[in-house]
């Protein structure tokens, strides 16, 4: 036992020093989205490129298999969900995904990212997909290298989806996505049909960034977000990013005349950093201190910018100190504001999207993803492929690739397969929003007296200080005693925007 | 010969590949000190000792010793000048210093430069030398250690003066402060005795930290500084730091009540910037490619801080613009700007100190340096030894250790050595200064028409260009036709301070 003992007390140095180099490279990443400055970049991918091969060779060096076997041949850890089982478990799965990858691959995509980022912002910013296309072009190339090392089941897009979300299965989450659909194109309609319309010109009037900045720190201060371990940035994508234990940042972009951007924008990612801040400190850089998976991450921060940023309950608390800090909603009526930061209507870009649109933007891009990957579609075809369902799912017409295909980040990183995690952020927050509720009594009653730390307090108990004890479907089990279903997501929307727009539906 | 070529390219990729991590640490120390979230600093620690201890690991690894000694028996590299053969004996400088220390002091010297910086920046906003003094302790210990490790002839300071200036000696350098005191002690006395002053008070008016932000990137921009490749922000402690080829950053500090700090504090690191952008971008990562010496880096800064940016010459072109930037300083006479920017008048802030009293600060803390590795002085009793001479030097009590011995964030960096660098660096500016104007012209008319690209291309051509091809020492000989003395430096205060206070100097 007690060989067994040093073992695991070696293996977890190995992992804090990989953990540690890890943090490093994301310290590059988010200087890179901040303050690099423009010529920067060649160097930066040679750096992350040498530190991403480094790590990929420590976190798959003979030894570690060797040391995992010895400790899961005595089933090392007792309780199967303790940290030091956990921690084996969860690294035994890692190990064996990463030791399928070759070290030249990894820091080929590193680097290629990199260069893809800067190749996206010059092309968004001149609205010509063309300067994007090579990079898209290597970038999908080198994905599905990966996930053919990786191996699948059913389809490629599989063994790049469980990076994100381990475990879940691309014909499942179409399945979901799907179902949803169904519910969401009849709620829509209804909406459309109704003659009460919110007078979304109240946000769009002068909103200094400094007092934007101000509000947005105080409500992230006041939902739980700690600026001791944390920051506050300004980036064309907004993005949360943990560096270390005590070190999590957030960044967003303020619209001069749009006060919603920011607003909503800053507590979604006060919500993801919230995660982050909380979770268990002295498991840091191993599973037991790490985020479940990205669907759970981003109920966290769905779950405070929607069910709790965009409640009325939420808005009598905070909305005279708004018309205080903005002198442009003096004389708006609260349910005239409440009524237009939750406005329903298709538009084109995600991360403005309402509520009810928002997962059809995630269907269109996972279904072109799917399509990329199964070897249907090319990257010279995705701005047409893009605008096409665009406009047989919003009935709109895409006016340039920047309003279109060019809008999101991911694909310039690298990240497919990442898309679907945001639906299921959108329905695990429902979910988990439900149970808060059965568990901690009248919520809206809390917010109305401006108390937020009730719920901030359920949802590290329940989930932030599990790390990754529980895979996602199991935690929604063990917090909520179901499996994840559309139900509470969907039920919410119709109860919501049943009452704003005055449309009866069933729930 | 082809074995040969394939040693060097060899071992050229080992020297990148460390070269990058390096930039690494350098990208982890600006965010140290510019936006790190407070309770950062004990996770970066960790980030930097990990790295830090890698990069002495790659660095020491047997096999360059190899490849040196395969390409120095052969004489690889044809002429000794040539790139290849400055590099092999760089590296070789490098190697044989670094193979002396054990990793595990790398790793706590970097991992301590990290906690110690935190407790210096609590320990000077709070004016209590005791939060800082186990900092303080713990550094010296390890210091003395790695000089201890490195050796030395004639005593423990040669050996980590040795890391930011090659080739110097302790004594030598003794010797010219003392003697440049010995100038600049009776020059100090007339300007003393002299019935002029400057007023200013009119440098101590509203300057709004934005006006003097956008001025500071104006007259930087001019100077050669580029922010394609760069950037300016906001710290305590000003710096200028490379992170790599296409990426070098510059702070300052504003004061809202004095224009100074800011104004030449940018210049004089925009100095540091245009250095470090202006070396042989193709050789980066390799001493072909590498700054001389931190005596010939502060020569840049210097240089265009002071000969360039406090001469009269300068202001001619540039105060109508800053009239235009400041109100404050409507209806104040050009003349009367240049004194103030000129005051000559002991201070206690190094960093703020005029040209004249400026070499007497470092005096002052060289001697602490020296006798704290001598085992002279301890931790304990810096702040009264400080004190002392301090009153001794510039006839002034210290109010408070911030204004006193916490001042600097030298210690608290593991700097101990670098100092005397700077009055290197004032005596190769004056000298390098008097070279440019033969060779170059009345540099004094250009700066009139706001032309400052000749002097930049001279320096670039003659300093920047040449990496570390020549030693210091060799370096002013090759520019300037004879070794460093403190003549140009003794002959340019006389001249210009002499002028300004109405006193005979004899030059």
């Amino acid at each position: 036992m007690s060989d067994l003992s040093a073992t695991y007390k070696r293996l977890l140095e190995t992992q804090k020093r990989i953990a540690t180099l890890g943090s490093v490279e994301g310290t590059l990443e988010w200087d890179e989205r901040t303050y690099m400055p423009k010529e920067g970049a060649p160097h930066r991918a040679e750096q992350r490129a040498l530190l991403a091969g480094l790590r990929h060779e420590w976190s798959t060096a003979l030894e570690i298999g060797e040391m995992l076997t010895e400790l899961e041949q005595s089933e090392y850890g007792g309780h199967k969900l303790s940290p030091e089982a956990v921690n084996i478990r969860e690294w035994r799965h890692d190990y064996d995904r990463l030791v399928k990858l070759p070290k030249e691959l990894v820091e080929e995509l590193t680097r290629t990212a990199t260069h893809a980022q800067d190749a996206w912002i010059k092309a968004r910013a001149s609205r010509q997909f063309s300067l994007f296309r090579p990079w898209l072009e290597k970038t999908i190339t080198l994905k599905r290298r990966e996930a053919n090392y990786l191996g699948y089941d059913d389809e490629p897009y599989d063994a790049l989806l469980d990076a994100f979300e381990p475990g879940a299965k691309t014909r499942e989450i179409a399945v979901v996505l799907s179902q949803l659909r169904d519910h969401l194109v009849p709620i829509l309609k209804a909406i459309a049909g109704s003659s009460l319309k919110p007078d979304v010109s109240i946000l769009q009037r002068e909103f200094p960034p400094a007092a934007q900045e101000a509000f947005g720190r105080q409500v992230a201060a006041a939902i739980g977000y700690n600026f001791n371990c944390g920051r506050l940035d300004t980036t064309t994508h907004p993005f949360c990013s943990g560096l270390g234990p005590s070190d999590t940042r957030i960044t967003t972009r303020y619209d001069e005349h749009f006060l919603n951007p920011a607003l909503f924008g800053v507590i979604h990612e006060a919500g993801h950093g919230i995660y982050d801040q909380n979770l268990p400190r002295e498991h840091w850089g191993t599973p037991a201190g790490d985020p479940v998976s990205l669907g759970i991450h981003e109920s966290q921060s769905r779950l405070w910018e929607n069910m709790v940023g965009r409640s009325r309950a939420f808005w009598e608390h905070w909305y005279p100190q708004a018309q205080k800090a903005f002198p442009a909603l003096k004389g708006v009526k609260l349910d005239d504001f409440y009524f237009a930061v939750n406005e329903v209507k298709p538009s084109f870009i995600r991360v403005e999207a309402d509520e009810v649109t928002y997962n059809l933007h995630i269907l269109l891009r996972f279904e072109l993803e799917r399509a990329i990957l199964n070897g249907d579609l090319t990257a010279a075809d995705v701005p047409e492929a893009w605008n096409e369902k665009f406009h047989a799912y919003f009935g709109l017409k895409v006016p340039d690739d920047a309003t279109g295909c060019l809008q999101d980040i991911h694909w310039s990183s690298g990240y497919i397969g990442y898309f679907p995690t945001y639906s299921l952020g959108n329905l695990n927050a429902a979910q988990f929003f439900d149970q808060a509720r059965a568990d901690l009594g009248d919520l809206e009653e809390m917010f109305r007296r401006g108390e937020f730390q009730p719920l901030r307090k359920w949802l590290t108990d329940k989930i932030h200080s599990q790390g990754r004890r529980y895979h996602p479907e199991h935690l929604m089990e063990v917090v909520t005693g179901k499996p994840l279903e559309a139900t509470a997501m969907v039920n919410y929307l119709k109860r919501k925007f049943g009452k704003l727009y005055q449309v009866h539906f069933t729930v």
